[in-house]
Order: C-alpha cells, then structure tokens, then sequence
C-alpha cells in the first residue's frame, strides 16, 4: 500500500481513490494509529476510532465518489462544541456533556458530501480560550513543538491536520479560535463571513458572533470545503443570505491595506515575530506591485477599541446569558480560570445602558471598516508572539489576552478573515498572518490566498 | 390664479407649475395662510414662514424644473427631530434645541432635488409616544376631528400633510411614530427597511431602529420621494446597502399574510375598526384571488411576543443610553411622562444579560419572519383603535401602549412597512392597515399599494 503523508490534502486524497492506491478505510486505519501514537499530545475528547467510522465507511461502500459527493473519503476532525449524533458534545466540560441525537448542519452537510467525521477534538472549555491548555482533557500540545501552546480554542482541531489525523478540522471562532490555532500549527485557517455557516448544533460562546470555521492546508482545500459547508439553513436564527456567485469565486483584491503603526510584539519570541512581520510585509509589497495591487496604510486603531468590547466590555455577558445558569447549577464542574471570565460577565456594572453604548460604537466601527475596506482586503499579523504551555499556567489571562491583540475585533467589526502562513519565523515557529474582508467579500480572501501569498513561502 | 387643492399632491403641483397655472411661491404663500389659519391645531415648532422658505424659493427661481430636480417645488414638513440647516432642532423639548450647521441628509437630499422645507412640525417629545399629545408645542390636533389624537410621534408632519400645508412629510419611526399618524390621518406613511434612508441628522431615539419616514397621499408621491431620499450615506453609521432595482421596483407579492387571530380592538371604537377590519379584509381576499395571490393565516404571537422587548423589556435602554445624560443634567425640562418612560430604561433590572437575552429572542423572531414572509407582505390594522384627546390625558401611558399593539414589532424584526387606509370606519373616523414586508422587499408594498389596496376606498 501507498504509504500516506502527514501532509493529507484532499487533492492527494482524491487522486489515492481515484487510481486505486488507497481506500478509505485504510486512510481511516492510519488516522486511528496514529491518534494512538501521539496521544500525549491531548488532541482528541473522543479520538478516532474504527468503531466511531464504521457506519460511515459503510455508506461510503455503497457508492463509489459521484458528483454529489465532492469530499467523498475526506477525513475531519470535529470541535468538541459541535454535534455529531449519536457521539457526546462535551465543550471541553464532562458536566456539561450531551448526545445530541442530529448533527450539526455543518456536519451533516459535510457528511452528506462524502467527508468521514473521525472524532471530537479537545478544546479551550466552552471555547473560552485562544490558547489550548484550559481543558480537562489535558493541555493540548503544539505540533511543532509540544513545549509551546497549540493555540485554542480550536486546539485539538489545528493539531489533528497538523499531524496528519484529517485532511480538515472543523473549528469555532468567536474571538480568533479559528485563527490563533491555524498560525500556531502552520495551517489555513478560514473564518466565513457570520451567519455564511450555519451554527445550528453548535454550543454558543456569543450566539451573536460564533462562528464554524476550517483547519487545511491549502487554499483549495479550505475553498472545497467552504463549497459544501456554507448556504442559508432554517434552522439556523443568524443564518444570513450571502450573493453565492460572489462566495463561490476567487479574486485579487484591488488594494491591499496594512496597519499604519507598527504592530506590538510580545513574549520570547517577539524579535523573531517582528522580523518575519517586515519580512512577510516586503514580500506582499513586491508581489502586490507586481500585480498593479495597490498598498496603503489604514488607521486600525477604532479596530483594537472594537476589540476591546469582547472581554473587557459588556460582551462577556453574551456568554453569560447563554452559559451563567449551567454554571450556577454546577459548583466546581467549571475550570476556575474559565468560570471567573464568564462570571465576568455578570458584573453589576455591564447593563443594558452599557451595552447599548458599545453597540452603537461597535456600529460606527463597522460602518468605517466598510468604508476602509471597500474591494480590500487588511493584513494583520494574526498573533504578535507566542508563549510555552508553562508560561501561560502561570500568567493564564493574561497570556491569552495578549494572543488575541489582532484576532478580537474581527466578528464585532462583521467581517470574514483567512489565516495562513507568513514568512517562516524559525525551524518550528511558524509565523501567521491573516487577511480580513468584508462580510460580502470572501472571494478576495481567497484570491489573496491563491496568488499573493505563494510568495511568502 | 387657480386654486390649490387641500390635498396638495406632487402630481398636482407638477401639472400647475408646467401649465403656469401656479408657481412654487403662491403655493408656499397659501401654505403660510393655512398654517396661520389653523393654528390651534398645533402642528407647527417651527410654523411654515416667507423668511425661512425665501432662500429655497431663490434657488428653485434660477432655473426651472431638470432631470435633476424630480421634486422641483414640491413643499414638505419636516419633523423637528431632524435638521435643517440654520433652524432650531428642539426634538419637542426646547431646553434640548440646537441650531444645526448642516441639514439631515435626506433633508439634503429632498432639497437637491427642488423640494422645499416649509417648516419644522410639532411631535412627541423626543419622539417618544404615540399619541402627539406629549409636547410643549401643544398637543397635536386631528385632522378630521380636532378632539382626537393625531397619533404619534410624528404628530405634526401627519396633519401638515392633512390639513394642505406639505405635499409629503419628514416623519420618525421607532416604534410606529410613522405610521400611526398615518392612519388616524387617512394617509400614507412609509416606513423604509432600516438603513435605507440615513438618519444622519436626526436626534436618536433607539439609534439602532431609528427610521426616517414619509407621510403622502398616494403611493406614487411615496414612491417619488423614497427615490431621492433612499440609498447609502457615508455620513450614517446604520446605513445598509440594498438592491437598488428591487427597491426601484413595484411588484405584487405571491401571498397576503393575515394574522391568524383576530386581531384585539380598544377604546371607544373598538366596533367600527373592527367592522373595518372585517370588510378590509373581504375586500382584500376578493382583490387577491382575482390576481392569483394566495390569502393565507400567520401566527403572529411572535411578533407581539418581540414587540414586548420595546418598552417592557430591554430596549428603553437605548433612549436612555442617548438620552440619559442631558434628563439627568436638565431637571424639570422633560415632560413628565417622558422622563418617567426614559428613566425607565436605567432600571437596576435591565442588565447586558438580559439584552443579550433579548437579542436572542429577536434574532429568532427574524429569522422566522425570513422565513414566513418570503415574497409575502401581511397585513395588521395599524392601530386597533383610537382615543379622544382628553382620554389620553386621564391614562397617558395605558392609551399609548395600545395604540403601539401593530406596530412595535416592525423594526425590531427588521421589517419594511406602508401604512394606508383600509374601508374607511366612519365619518372623520379612518381606519388603517399596514402591510409589513421583509427588509430588501419594499416593491411588495408598493405593489400592494398601487394594486390591491386601491380597492379598499
């Protein structure tokens, strides 16, 4: 048999069944051996198992790949806040642990397009997190580095692609766990415009900005997957209409926006970051000229005061109002570090009045982001450093607030985002950057992807 | 010189000015007549005047009617919550007034286009209220029975139009301050989708459902006027884009939604308007099965359930959240029934949890409007019944509420809505409908309108 990459895309995927060189219960079989062989790296709730896959390689049995099913074969991993049915959602909290008895639209979709759910990745508690260590399932390793954070909230989702467990990942985004997570594991991550991908079957973190999002390794992979998740869905309250030629395409955008001050780097690896920051900017400078891509600086100073709104500000309490009374009801079922921040949110100071006032500033800030943004897209570093698992059990706030200095404002602000690899920053310390767009505007995301951002490598 | 008619329409004043047969001057002249005529019905703040009309009438006499000029010489009222240049804006509450640079965009707009201000009418203080018996300008008279409330807030634009002094009228619309005037006038009143006519310029009342309005005659003057005063503004944070052909349009929906209960009716004509009702909607299912379009039932006990969340529930938080501060440092300058309703919003209760609960609940709302109003427009009376004057002062909030029983839903599920008669009730006693529509399906109202409500009279 063909020996089958670490690297598992769906392009290697479809060629390997298409001439015979693989099934996909062999890929499934390599994907259960392997979860065995790397479980210290704490990525799985509900690791793989032939017995979870079974009945879906048996549906898959019945009919060879038609044009119905375009992920026929594709292994994923699944957040932990998502629903499979049949198999617990735990969220990262056994407490709180449910078997919902559908999927979640997103799953369902996907398996209905072919693609083998292979099983429940860990993640930051209630997906309260960007840093993959506040689990009870253990503290989720980096794949580069198992000394370093995986990232989170998506951890276990980043790190299954990142070591060849599934061609994607399903994750969550609400403050940049589809992002942080893709940066640190040297993937793709895409966040879709909000409510592009159903959150039906969905634990909420903020029911109002929760996103699903993808984990893979190229461009293609995150498109293909995209073409099958997205669309409106009944079932879904903040499912959006999105104009599908425009989702469906792949476009330079006409401008390429980049922050007028110097973005802060942080941690030990700060220099490196900095300097693969500049290096990152140079390369995009040159392939955007290159290409008659405009290149302007932007004012992204209302975006950090929109960001501030999610924990500092009256949004915590989203989680709260969705979340407060499981954790009313149960005493020490929550961890300690995620109970205090959603407690946060029912402080006596953050009412109504409050709220209202950050709606309507967060609503002048998207309108700007708009104006800024029209066929844009922004470029931002997608975290300014990175830290060792140690360092962030002894500073856990803080340490992750600062991983979010570039990820926060994206869902308030309303727009979609891609995560993907800038220039490298040293052997096993990848460096991230991401491009956000408008809502409507994806196609510029992946045309950045597909044709500036090759020139990063 | 001929005489001009108490129902001054655009198309009346368009035919006498291309014949000769009257100029924009003699028009505004008989304005000021009227206006001085009836003024102990209070309509005026800011009462029509040559002074304040002079610099218009100037600019109109330097060159005639263009292409550009769609609304050359057509006089309108001006609500005095939104600016005009260079005359006070009291929003009802003279402590508040300013003196504005620069007129409210879509005053701008209207005014490019060869439409002149007349005036700045009277309304519910800071457009809060039903009724337009709530402002020291006087309360507002009827226009066919000076005993009974004009409606509110837009008290004043609604008799302006009635009574001859405005072709069309500038009017608010939080809660049903555009419609309700409307109705209890034998008008139109047109309630745009949020976001499609800026409300830059205009005091907020819940900046995030705050619309600006238009009371007229005919949904052609309707038409006329939404077409130069709609589309995106840079200047207004909740400006939304819209299809510009689908809001061109004018179109019959495929269905007519009916709540599926009798709807309740109140006051002292509670038996008319429910005659009325009953033959509106006979004449209404006879028109549409003549057409094809089907009459069917909606639930609409979601709808009341979100028009709840207005006053008894979280959303007074965003009046108080603009307006808080200038009540807390004017004391005695706000009516008292207002500053009750105001302060109301800074109950210890209202938290950011429970509007977050709110805005849960709302989103489900829209969500299922989406789904049922899909190419359909329903159909509600817009108000259930009426009140003397007098009534109102002996139960100033009681009254209030239920004159709101059709309409407060409408912006809180991002609706679209036309107010317009139905089977007239009595003498001097009109009753109205409003058809509602989703958000980017305004052409069904106007189709509704021009089509089927035509054989209402």
């Amino acid at each position: 048999m063909v020996e089958i990459p670490r690297e598992l895309t769906i392009g290697w995927l479809r060629r390997a069944y298409a001439t015979g060189a693989a099934a996909p219960r062999q890929v499934v079989e390599e994907i259960v051996r392997r979860a065995e062989e790397s479980a210290d790296y704490c990525v799985w709730v509900q690791p793989p198992s032939m017995e979870l896959v079974e009945p879906f390689l048996v549906t898959l049995s019945e009919s060879g790949p038609t044009p119905e099913t375009p992920l026929w074969g594709i292994p994923f991993a699944v957040k932990d806040n998502i629903d499979i049915a049949g198999v617990p959602t735990t969220a990262g909290c056994p407490a709180y642990a449910y078997t919902p008895q559908t999927s979640a639209t997103v799953v369902e979709r996907l398996v209905a397009a072919g693609a083998i759910p292979v099983g429940k990745a860990n993640l930051d508690q209630f997906a309260t997190g960007l840093v993959g260590v506040r689990s009870p399932y253990g503290e989720c390793r980096n794949a580069l580095n198992p000394d370093l954070i995986s990232g989170g909230s998506s951890s276990g989702s980043a790190v299954a692609v990142a070591l060849g467990m599934a061609a994607f990942a399903l994750g969550t985004d609400t403050a940049g766990s589809g992002r942080v997570p893709a940066a640190l594991n040297r993937l793709m991550g895409f966040k879709p415009p909000l409510g592009s991908w159903s959150t039906a079957g969905v634990v909420p973190a903020c029911a109002s900005l929760d996103c699903v999002t993808v984990f893979a390794h190229s461009v293609e992979d995150v498109r293909a997957v995209d073409a099958v998740a997205r669309g409106f869905d009944t079932a879904c309250a903040y499912s959006r209409f999105y104009e599908e030629t425009a989702q469906a395409s792949c476009e330079l955008p006409d401008a390429i926006c980049l922050p007028s001050e110097q973005p802060a780097f942080y941690g030990d690896f700060a220099h490196v970051y900095k300097d693969s920051w500049d290096a990152t900017v140079e390369a995009l400078r040159v392939a955007a000229v290159e290409r008659g891509i405009v290149v302007r600086a932007m004012d992204c100073s209302y975006l950090n005061e929109a960001a501030a709104v999610l924990y500092d500000g009256p949004w915590v309490a989203e989680r709260w109002a969705d979340l407060g009374s499981f954790v009313e009801t149960h005493p020490g079922d929550v961890l300690p570090v995620t109970e205090s921040i959603l407690r946060s949110g029912a402080r006596e100071e953050l009412t109504a009045e409050v709220l209202f006032d950050a709606m309507h500033f967060l609503q002048e800030c998207r309108h700007r982001a708009q104006l800024d943004l029209a066929d844009a897209v922004l470029v931002m570093p997608t975290c300014g450093g990175t830290f060792a698992r140690a360092q962030v059990d002894q500073d856990p706030v803080g340490a992750n607030s600062q991983m979010g200095l570039y990820t926060n404002h994206c869902n308030l602000c309303d727009l979609a985002a891609l995560a993907l690899p800038g220039v490298e920053a040293a052997d096993s310390l990848p460096f991230g950057i991401t491009a956000f767009s408008l809502a409507g505007d994806q196609r510029y995301l992946m045309g950045f992807a597909a044709e500036l951002a090759t020139h990063l490598e």
